[in-house]
């Protein structure tokens, strides 16, 4: 327990520590100490970078472990008819293999981005604050991070279990000794380097209260002895089919509560934010929005601890595999039992920790959006020594204006086809798996025989091709949208803007600057966030759902195995799959995604 | 086929006639040629009306056919191993009454709904241009409508069919000459009504090739010959869950063209309309709005046709299953299949009619409620004896402040909520149908024998109880959201709101009014409306996308009838089914009772 915590532990520290240093020494390197009020913007190009290796790795893992899982199953369980993991299946090691592409790498990459994006939004909302905190501001979130990781090193090393506890217990305990310690950390360097203004250590609370309020809702729609698990185990009785609709209907119904606890937590760091700096000259939008960067923080500080839990279930999946491969006595088996069901779960909620902070990352990645198109039209002012009206500010995304509605009209549609794109390509890279297979069987009888060892390697080979190449379609859909959006509306200020008066565009050399361009990407980028946000709970949450329907029913509920409930429920759990394992977490990095490619492509949009 | 046309032409006429006179009426009688202004606004009652009944028509509908559909078919083929329709189960008559009031009564309200809407809220932007066109501007809607009906009337007098033709042939061609004629009543309604100003009419014409373009894109989603349907019924031959994952995987597929469509036919009418009125003196965006009600109204020319069409689904239905009760010869029973095949299409059709005519109906309410909110600010100073500044207006809903954007994310998430909600009704009330039925078979073993007849009627009574109980949820939810949101955030705009330099709420007795509960409730509209648009799409389209797989699995395809590919593809159909005919239709009207729910409680919120 303790060893697969700590092999954990090494990646959830290495990741954040990366990405910590990443930020820092750029930082340094690009002159942040004599010219702190730039650098941030130009660190931005660190974050996108991140969210497009993160997006290959989540997608592209997620196609890859699926496929490499459906097809296997179809084509050695259904044709071939020999048993799951059987080894004369060729695709068996693939499927292997596409455990780790997937579950470690992905979620790895994923909270790598969050990390990143975040340090980069906080530091470019901290420019703002300069006549405030001077350079501390920026280096805050930095400074915060550092403390965390040590918070986190400390929670792992306090994880003893004994062998008569339930290991989730230890693992919780481990969860508060990080939580606490980060707490007292972020007092810390709130007093230090906030100059004390404690309404600000108070966001950084609601982003704590946040991250744990989301983890106990994950538990509650995928732990096997609450409600809904229970209503889809019971669907399962009448078929495959009302099994189906219940886990659809749970699905919907996920988002409502999650929404409610961002909703609030957004409110009330806002609040506090313009509280707790309510002396300084910075305009109230600023304060607030500070407030929820700092919030963020709080989200985010217990980031390495949870990418521990995370790993640790894929390290106690195979050592469980291993165990049995290798016929150890029961008992040995019954502890991995334990740890296992245990990773399960922690699994399931690292994905309802990855979707909260996703969020409430977007929003600060939105508002860095808003003060990076106000930094450009600066730029473009000082380029041409004329002087921006000093009251003027980019925070006007107009729903009712044309281009603002119809690019929030787009940003929804994008998440739905994004969704579609993802799970076709799981179909699809599965299909040439079993093609592979059944070519395998055909050239070799001897492999059916068991007299001569399938080749492996040709199956890792095509999946992993396949799934580069399936990646390309939803990849470049997530990246062109945005441009294409921005370029297309670039100049239809003209006629299609409100005006609202007193409201105006800045004139630049005679010509006003058509802000349209801009405008439809800052609603094409938020609403994309919404709507991904409560697709994403949607397939995290109802794959989770199923696979644990079908977990109860296999302890022997409504019949137990080889029932045809069972059966019913195995068809919930394999359309879960893609949901939960390619489709969901490829969300996360497409909406933090998206906020990236806007901040480096807005120069474009003006 | 003439009869069943006609007999669906006397729904659609009656239907599309009542919603014209119930709002010409009500015009008179408030005094609208005295006081045109400010009549429009008192008739949003008379919206909102409409929009609660096809609420309950369409969702309580939906739920009672589904339920009685599923519940009968669980309880006779599966429990008791009888047929399906098979007259000794007790719940046959509840499922065939379930067809009529969930598919012509519901859709028949929907239309209502969206032609009471659109005339209201053409009307009040009508008022808008009282300036320009006097009197006429507010009437034009109701006199095209007018036309449209005749029109619609002549395009179903004109449908002749022979033996050998194909049927959807003759209703195609009906449908171009209504639409022919529906242009020629636009053009002479714009010439006599709106001073020839011919950009208005090409605003209309948009509408129609609108309409025309999304029938066409349902057509290629859910008919057998193309790609989509293919796709999921090739994936059946993999079992259950692959039929499901591609047919959740088209149904995310399906918004993407309309909602192109959609953000072309917005973006053009809005500018045609500013060409059009350029040089009367009202804002370039109340130019634009009014071109896109008129787009709206040429998409709505054909409604009358479209329902007629819609209603001729059912009723071919009907008329094949009484020719197979009565033992007719097999060539009468051919001419009805060919009907019938041609009823599914117009029934899928008209739905895709339907989405499209709410979301054009949608923003032109939102556009209305904007100016509803102006109104009664307006009224507040006037009744103060203040003067309302006069470049002052109602149009910002910035998506980058706090309470907008969590406005936005609730609105998203009620559509999630109200789509599980609905989904969730049917399994309930399909639950009481199976426990009555299996009562009965207890109570009187002589149902099973054939001795004694069931008591349908106890079926019936259960079945609408149950469907009327389980409304209350989701309606109330979508009643009392936006009342809850609105007032929650009626006093926060001190410290939650943007300051845009220049932009400012107008001051009453020295208190400046707080508009971020209207504001929220705006965003939660316009994001609500954008979400279930999209929704409503993946429901319908992937529900229609199934249930065509499975025919066509039925005609031979894959192994045909009995099949393991058609047991896969009778289960997509089953998914399918609440979502087709429950959630997806509950939503058209959810999106359009929002508008007006909004519009009625706006006083509330300021």
């Amino acid at each position: 327990m303790k060893i697969a915590l700590r092999g954990g532990a090494v990646t959830g520290m290495v990741v954040i520590s990366l990405s910590l240093l990443g930020v820092g020494i750029l930082f340094f390197l690009f002159g942040g100490l004599q010219d702190p009020q730039h650098v941030p913007y130009q660190l931005v190009g660190f974050g996108f970078g991140a969210s497009l290796v993160a997006l290959f790795a989540q997608l592209g893992g997620g196609i890859y472990t699926k496929a490499a899982d459906v097809g296997a199953d179809l084509v050695g369980k259904v044709e071939a008819g020999i048993p799951e993991d059987d080894p004369r299946n060729p695709a068996v090691i693939a499927d292997l293999v596409g455990d780790n592409v997937g579950d470690c790498a992905g979620r790895g990459a994923d909270i790598f981005e969050s990390t990143a994006a975040e340090n980069v939004g906080a530091m470019i909302l901290g420019t703002a604050l300069y006549p405030v905190f001077g350079i501390k501001g920026i280096l805050f979130p930095l400074i915060v991070h550092a403390i965390n990781l040590v918070a986190s090193f400390i929670g792992v090393l306090v994880v003893h279990s004994r062998e008569d506890q339930d290991p989730m217990d230890a693992l919780n305990r481990g969860y508060y000794v990080t939580t606490l310690l980060a707490l007292a950390g972020f007092a810390g360097a709130v007093y230090y380097m906030l100059q004390g203004r404690w309404w600000l250590l108070a966001c950084g609370v609601i982003g704590m209260l946040t991250s744990f309020l989301f983890v106990r809702i994950t538990e509650y729609y995928t732990e096997t002895r609450y409600r809904p698990v229970q209503s889809i185990a019971n669907a399962s009785l009448t078929g495959p089919a009302t099994n189906i609709i219940s886990g659809l209907a749970v699905g919907m119904e996920t988002p409502a509560m999650p929404v409610i606890v961002i909703s609030a937590a957004l409110l009330l760091s806002y609040y506090f934010g313009v509280r707790g700096l309510a002396d300084s000259s910075i305009t109230d939008y600023a304060k607030g929005i500070y407030g929820t960067a700092i919030a963020t923080m709080g989200m985010l500080s217990s980031a390495a601890y949870i990418l521990a839990m995370d790993t640790f279930g894929p390290i106690t999946d195979n050592a469980g595999g291993i165990i049995e491969m290798s016929n150890q006595p029961d008992s040995v088996r019954e502890k991995t039992d334990k740890l296992d069901a245990a990773g399960n779960t922690t699994k399931a909620l690292t994905k309802g920790y990855a979707i909260g902070s996703a969020a409430l990352a977007a929003f600060l990645l939105f508002s860095a959006y808003l003060e990076t198109v106000h930094g450009i039209v600066a730029q473009r002012f000082a380029d041409a020594h004329q002087i921006l009206p000093g009251d003027w500010s980019f925070t006007n995304i107009n729903l009712a204006s044309v281009p603002v509605f119809v690019g929030a009209l787009l940003g929804a549609m994008l998440i739905f086809l994004f969704s579609s794109f993802a799970i076709k390509a799981v179909g699809r890279t599965a299909q040439y798996i079993i093609e592979d297979v059944r070519a395998q069987f055909r050239e070799n009888p001897g492999i059916m025989a068991g007299t001569s060892k399938p080749d492996y390697g040709r199956c890792v080979r095509i999946v992993t091709g396949a799934a580069l190449k399936q990646m390309v379609l939803p990849g470049a859909l997530a990246v062109l949208t945005p441009l294409v959006v921005g370029l297309v509306f670039k100049n239809l200020s003209g006629s299609f803007h409100i005006h609202i008066p007193g409201e105006y565009s800045p004139v630049l050399n005679g010509h006003s600057i058509d802000l349209a361009g801009a405008e439809a990407v800052a609603a094409l980028l938020m609403v994309g966030t919404i709507v991904g946000i409560l697709m994403a709970m949607l397939m995290n949450n109802s794959g989770g759902a199923w696979d644990n329907a079908k977990k109860y029913i296999e302890t022997g509920a409504h019949g137990g195995k080889r029932s045809e409930a069972h059966k019913a429920a195995v068809v919930g759990d394999t359309v879960g799959d893609p949901f939960k394992d390619t489709a969901g977490p490829s969300l996360h990095v497409l909406i933090k995604l998206l906020a990236t490619v806007t901040l480096v492509l807005a120069p474009l949009f003006l």
